[in-house]
C-alpha cells in the first residue's frame, strides 16, 4: 500500500528546484563509478571520494558515469553545476516517484524510468527510480540502490562484445533501457510462475486465502502497470521525434525495445484478465459448493419434517385415539413413513437434485 | 453531495456576462494585498478600501494583486473594467463552479483552477476557485476564502529565493498553479493514509461501516477527478501552444508542473481502483463467513433432524410396539443413533466440510 | 420508455426530402411571432394568420421569427420557399426526434438542438427539437410547443439590455442556445435535488421502492446523455471552423456556451457515478440485512436443535429407560441443557458472531 | 448462433479471387431487372434468361441493373467481365458474410451494406448482404433474396417523383442506402415494441423465462451492432473524400444518410442499456423475493423452534417431575409460550422485519 | 496457461542481436525448401543438407524460400550474412513469441505473423510465429513447425492458378499472409462450433462442468485476441504507407486481407460477448434453480413446524390437561391441523409461491 501513496509533503512550499530528496531514507554510502571507452580502449575506476569525479581528466571520448545513491543532495547540486543540467532535472533525480518520462533540454537529454523487484516474501513489486543523463559524449546514469541488473552491460563493454564500444552514448542509453525491460521480462516470469501455480491450487483447494491471494495480486497488477505504462510513451517519443543527441541508427534499436515494452504490457494486461478470470472463477467454485451445501439441507430437512409430525402425532396423549388401539398400528405408520419417503425421493430424482 | 450540484437558477435568463456571485454566501470583508517587485526591489501592501486598488501607483515594473472573495460584485466589475477584462471572463470569476480552464484574449490570459480541501471532520473534499488574470507587467489572483498556500510563494518573494523575482508574471502565474498542485499532493497524502488505515481495519473487522466508508471514499475519487482532470489540460495547452504572455523559458516549468497534474491523476486512478477492490475483499470476506454460518446449520441440522425423529418414533404410544418391552431397546437405540452421527460425521469430513 | 424508440414506419419508403410531421401528433395553433430591430429601434409582432409572415416588410436590418408548432407540414414548405431552405433542413424541422447537428447550406446555417423538461409527476425527462436557421440578417427558430424558455432574450430585446441589440444574428443565435443550456443546468439541479433526497431515504429506510426509483433514474441518465451529448459537438464545430455567418466576436461566447455543455456532461456523468454507487450501497445494504437474518435463524436452530433432541429422547416410552427412575434426573437433564446452551452461546461469542 | 460464424473452410486454400459462393445455399432463379431513365423517359424490363442482359442496349443515361440471387457464380464472371469489375469484388460479391465496406476501383466504386430482417417466430435478427456497383452511368445492386425494400425507389422512379430521375447513379445509390438505413428504423421499431412489452411484463410477472429473453435479446443486440457499426465508417468515408463519381450536390445527402446511421447506432446503444438495466431489475426482483421467502422462513422457525422445545419438555416420561402434577401446570406452560411468542414479535417489529 | 508467459530469462544480460533461440525446445532437422519461378517456368528443390542454399543458382526472377525450424541458430546466422539480414531481424526470427509486426529495412521488409493452431484434446489454443522476410527478388519465410497451410499457396504456384506467377514476390508475401488469415477463420470456425455445443448444453444440462469450460474458452479468447490483434495493424500500415517493395497493385489485395482480419477480430469480439452472456446466463440458472430449491424449503418448513408443535403440546404430560380427556379431542385437534395447513396453503398460493 504505502508505494502508491507520494509523500512530497517535505517538498510543498518550497521553490521548484529546490533540492530535497524524496523517497526511503538512506544513510548508504554512495558509490561512483566511471567507464570511458572507445573502439579500442576501456578503462573502469572505482571512486572513492565522490568529490574526485569533477578532477578525473576523461581519456577516451566515450564516458559512463554510474551512480548509486541520490540521497546526498549537495553532490547531485555539484554534479548539475558541472554537467550544466537544469535545476527541474535536477529536482526530479533526487525526488524518487517520478512517472517514466524524457524531456529534452538541446544539451542533453533527461530520461527517468523505473527498475522493478519483485519481493517474494511479500509478493510485492518494488520500484526505484534509474535517471540517465545523456549528453555530448557523456552518459550519466542514477540509481536508487545497487543492483546488478547493469552488470551485463558493463561486461559488454569490458569485453567489447557487440555494438557496444564501436557506437555512441546514445547506443549506450539504449543499452541500459533495455536491460532495464530485459529485467521486467525476468520478474514477471516470477510473477508469471506464481499465477501458474495459483491457478492449479485454485482447482485442487480453493480457499478464501487463495482468492486473498489473488486480491493482492490483482493489486500488483495495478502497481505494475502505473510503473510501466509511461515507458511506453517515453519510447515512443524517443525513436520517433529523436533530438540531436540520438542518432538515426540507434533509432532502429530503440523501436526494438519499445516493441518489448508493448510487449510486456500485452503481458501484465493478459495477466490482469486472467487474474480476473481466477477471482470469477473461485467465486463459481465457492458458490457451487454452497448450492451443494444448501441442497443437502433441503433434502434432510424435506425428508424428515413431515415424518418427524407424523411421529409427534402419534406422541399425542389423547385418551381416545383409535389407530393407537390397532393391533398392527405400529407398523401402519412404519410403512405410511416409508412410502412418503420413497415417494419424495422419487420427486427429488425427478426434479435432478440427487 | 451537494458539492456536485451546480445551482444556476438564480442566473437563468439573465444576459450573458450579466454578473451574479454563485457559489456558498458569504459576507466576510475582501481582502486585497499587493506585491510589486523586479529584480532587486519589493514593497507589499495590504489594502483598506477596495478602492485604493485603482489609485495606487506600480513602484516596480511587476505587480501581483491578490484579491480574498469574489462576492463583492460591484468591485470586481470595477476591476475589470480598470484591467479591460472580457465580461465573461468576470462572469467567470464570481460564477464559482467553473471547470479549470484557460482563455487567451490577446491582451491577457484567463486561468481558473481549482484548490482542494479535505475536510477530516466529514471525510469530505472541498474546493474552492482560484482565478488568475495574467496580463503584461500584472497578474490578479482571485480566491474564495483565505487561504495559506500561497504562502510560499508569498515569502518567495519577500526573501528573494529562487527564480521568481528575476523571472516574469508568467514566472509569477507558473509558481501559483505549482503551489495549488503541491497542495493536492498534501492532500492526497492525507487520503492515503486513511485508505491505508481503512484497508488494515478491513483486514481485523470488516464491518457494515467500512464498507459505507469506502464507498463514500469511493463517491470522493468521483469529485476529486471532476475538479482535477481538466486542470490536466489547462496545462497541456498553456505548455503546448502559449500565448505571448507566456515566455519560452517558463513553458519547461509549465511541462514540470503538467507531469505532476498526470502524477496526481495517476495516484487518483489508482485510488480508485484500491478502494473498489477493497469492496470486492470486504464482499468476499462476509460472503465467506456467511457460507461458514450456512456451513454450520447444515452440519448441525443434518446430524440431528434423524436422531430426533428415532426419539419421536419411540415416543409414540402405540399400545403394540414391540421394541419398547425389550429389554436393551433404550440402549440399542442410544447406540443406533450414535452410529448415524459418527456415519455422517465421516461423510461431511469426506465432502472437506469439517 | 417510448421515448427512446424514434418511430419512422410512416417515413419509410418515400423520397428523401418529403415532408411528413414524425412527433406526437398535434393540433394546437400554429403560432408566428417577429421581432424586427437594430441598435436603436424595435418592433414585435404576433401574427394572426400565418400567411401573414411573407408579406410583412422587414423594418430593421434584424430579424427574428420564432415559430411555436411544426405540424402544419404545408406552411413549413411555404417558408421553406420563402428563405430558399434545402428541402433536407426542411425535413429535419418537421422530423422532430433528430440529434443535435449543425449543417452549413453557404447562405444559411441549420442549427438543431433539443430543449429539456423534467416532468416530476412521472420523474421522466422529456425533449422538445428546437431548430434554427441562421440567414443573413434574419433568425428563424422553430418550437414543437409553447414554452417560456426564450423569455428572457426577448425580454433583454425589449429592453435592450446587454450586447444584444447591438449584435448581429449570430449573437441572437447564440442566446438562444445560451439559453437552451442555462435551462439544462436547472432541469439537473431539479434532478439533483431529487438524488440528495433518494441518498438519504437510502440510508434511513432502503426497501425496495428504492431501488426501482434508482434504477428509474438510471434509465433517465441514458436518455438525458443521449440528447446532450450530441449538442457538445456541435458547439464545438461552430466555434472552432466557423461560417462567416458567424462573426469573430461571437466565437468566444460560443466558447463559453461550450464550456457550459461540458459542465451538463460531467455533471451527467457524476450523477451516474453517484446512482451506481448508490445501487451498489443499497444491494450491501440489503445483502447486510439478509447475512443478520441467516445468522440469527442459524444460532437459534444451532442452540434448540441439539436440546430438543434431549428432550425428545427423555419422551421415548420405553420400558426400560433408568435415567426415568432417578430421583434428580429430570433436573440433571435441565442442567445438563443449561450447559450445552451456555457452552453454544460463547462458542458463539468466540466466533464473532453475537 | 450460427448467424455469428463465418465459414470460409471451402474457400481456405483457393487464389484470392476465385469466385465460390459463401452463404446460404439456394436453388432460386436468378432474377434480373433493367431500369433506363433519364429526365424525362423511363423503361423498365424484367428479363428472363440472365444472358440477355449483355445484348440489351442501352436507351438512356442511366440505368440500373437489380439482380436477386447471387449464387450462380458463373453468371456473376460474365458480368464481371462485361464491366471490368476487379476479381476481389467479384469475390466479396458472391461471399456474402462480408462486412460493410466502401472500395474505390477508380473507374467504379464497390459498396458492400447489410439489409436486415427480423424473424419474430425466432425473435432473431437475419442480414442480407446488397452490393452496389456505381460506374459511371449505370448502377449494379447485388441482393440475396427477393425484397420489397427497394420497391419505394423503383416507384419514386417510374413516377418521377423526387430528385431521382433529374440526378445521377450517385442519387440512385444514395437512394438505395436511404432506403437500407430507413429499414433499419422500422426493424428497430419492432424490436423496440418488444422491449417495451418486456419492460412491463418484468414489472407484473418476473419469471426466469422473461430473465432468458431478455438474455437473448442482448446477444441480438451484440449481432445487430455488428451489423450496423461498419456501415458509419463508409458513408463517412464516401461523405468526406468521395470519388469522382460521386457529385458534390449528392455530398450532402449523404451526410444525410450518415446522420441517420449514427441514430441508429445511438437507438441500439440505448437499447442494450436498458435491456442491461432490464437484466438487474429483474435480479434485483428475484432476490428481493428470495429475502422475503428467508424472512419468513426464520420468522416461523425462530418463533416456533424455542416452544417446540417446550413443549417437548413436559413431554418427557422422567418419573418425577414436579410441575407436571401441578393444579395449573398446563395452563402456566401455555401462559409462558404466549408470553415467548408475544416477546418475539416485538422483537422482529422492532429490527423492522414485520 | 505457460502460453500466456514468456519466457527471456536465457536472453537478459545478453548484447541485444545476440542469437539465442527462445520457444519450445525442438531437434527436429531442419527442412529448406526453395521455389524459383516466373511467368512461364517454374523448379522446386527440397535441400538435404542446408548449406547448399547459398550455392544454389537462382534460375528465374522470383525465388522463394521456405525454412521450417529455426532453432539452429548458426545457420539462421549464415542467412542473416548471405542476405544481408539486420541482426535484431534476425534475433525476432529465433526469439519466437514476437508480435506481429512489420519493419522496413530499405533493402528489406521484415514481417512477424502468428499461425494459430486448435488443439482439440486440450481445448487450447496454440500458436506458432511465421517469419517473412521480403527482399527484391527474393521471399524468405520461417516457420517454427511443419504445417501444410502453405501448400495452397505452393499449388498455385506450380499449377500457375491465379495471378501468383505474374506478380512479384510481394503477391507472393501476400499471398501467404491471405493463407495465414484463411486459417483464421477455420480455427475460428472449429471454436465457433464448440462455442455453438456449449450453448445448447446449458440450455439441456447446465452442470459446473459447463461453466468451467465457458472459463476456459474465456481464457482462450484472451489469448486470441494477444495473438491478432497486432496483425491488423500490420496489415494496416504494409497497405498505407508502403515500402517501395510493395507495388501499387498488390496494395489492394493487402487491404482485402486486412478486411479479414478485421473480420477476424469483429469474430474474436462476438465470441467474447457470447461467451460472457452464456457465463451470465449459466449463473442465473444456478441461482434461479437455488431460489427452487430455498422456496420448497420454505414451504415445508412453513407448513410443519406450526402443526409440529400443536402435536408436541398435546404430548405433554400433565396431569391435568383437559382437551386431553374430551371425547373428540383428538378428531377436533386433526381437524385444527388441516385448517392451519389448508390455511398456509391460501397463503402461500397467494404470495404467487406455489
Amino acid at each position: 500500500m504505502p508505494r502508491f501513496i507520494r509523500k512530497v509533503s517535505r517538498k510543498a512550499g518550497l521553490p521548484p528546484g529546490a533540492l530535497v530528496h524524496i523517497g526511503k531514507e538512506r544513510t548508504e554510502k554512495v558509490l561512483v563509478s566511471i567507464m570511458d571507452f572507445d573502439h579500442d580502449n576501456f578503462q573502469e575506476t572505482n571512486l572513492d571520494t565522490i568529490d574526485d569525479i569533477f578532477s578525473r581528466e576523461q581519456h577516451f571520448p566515450l564516458r559512463w558515469i554510474n551512480i548509486t545513491g541520490v540521497h546526498q543532495v549537495d553532490f547531485i547540486e555539484k554534479i548539475g553545476k558541472h554537467f550544466n543540467i537544469h535545476p527541474l532535472s535536477l529536482e526530479d533525480i533526487v525526488n524518487t516517484g517520478q512517472r517514466s518520462k524524457v524531456e529534452d533540454y538541446d544539451h542533453y537529454l533527461y530520461l527517468v524510468s523505473r527498475m522493478l523487484y519483485f519481493d517474494e516474501s511479500k509478493g510485492e513489486f518494488h520500484s526505484e527510480q534509474i535517471s540517465i543523463v545523456l549528453g555530448e559524449g557523456f552518459l550519466i546514469s542514477f540509481q536508487e540502490i545497487e543492483g546488478d541488473v547493469f552488470n551485463g552491460v558493463r561486461e559488454r563493454i569490458r569485453k567489447g562484445r557487440g555494438r557496444i564500444r564501436h557506437s555512441g552514448c546514445d547506443y549506450l542509453a539504449y543499452s541500459l533501457l533495455d536491460a532495464i525491460v530485459d529485467n521486467y521480462f525476468v520478474v514477471l516470469g516470477i510473477f508469471g510462475d506464481k499465477i501458474e501455480w495459483l491457478d492449479e491450487e485454485l482447482l485442487e483447494n480453493p480457499s478464501p486465502e487463495i482468492s486473498r491471494m489473488i486480491h493482492e495480486m490483482k493489486r500488483e497488477m495495478i502497481y505494475l502497470r502505473k510503473q510501466v505504462w509511461p515507458l511506453r510513451e517515453v519510447l515512443g517519443n524517443l525513436s520517433k521525434a529523436g533530438s540531436v543527441l540520438v542518432k538515426e541508427s540507434t533509432v532502429i534499436y530503440l523501436r526494438d525495445v519499445y516493441d518489448h515494452t508493448i510487449q510486456v504490457m500485452d503481458t501484465i494486461e493478459s495477466y490482469r484478465d486472467i487474474l480476473s478470470g481466477m477471482m470469477d472463477n473461485y467465486l463459481l467454485v465457492v458458490s457451487t459448493k454452497m448450492n451443494e451445501v444448501m441442497k443437502l439441507l433441503t433434502i434432510i430437512a424435506t425428508i424428515f419434517i413431515p415424518i418427524t409430525f407424523v411421529v409427534g402425532l402419534y406422541g399425542m396423549n389423547f385418551h381416545y385415539m383409535p389407530e393407537l388401539e390397532w393391533r398392527w398400528g405400529y407398523f401402519a405408520v412404519l410403512a405410511f413413513m416409508l412410502c412418503m419417503v420413497v415417494f419424495m425421493l422419487i420427486c427429488f430424482k425427478r426434479k435432478n437434485w440427487l
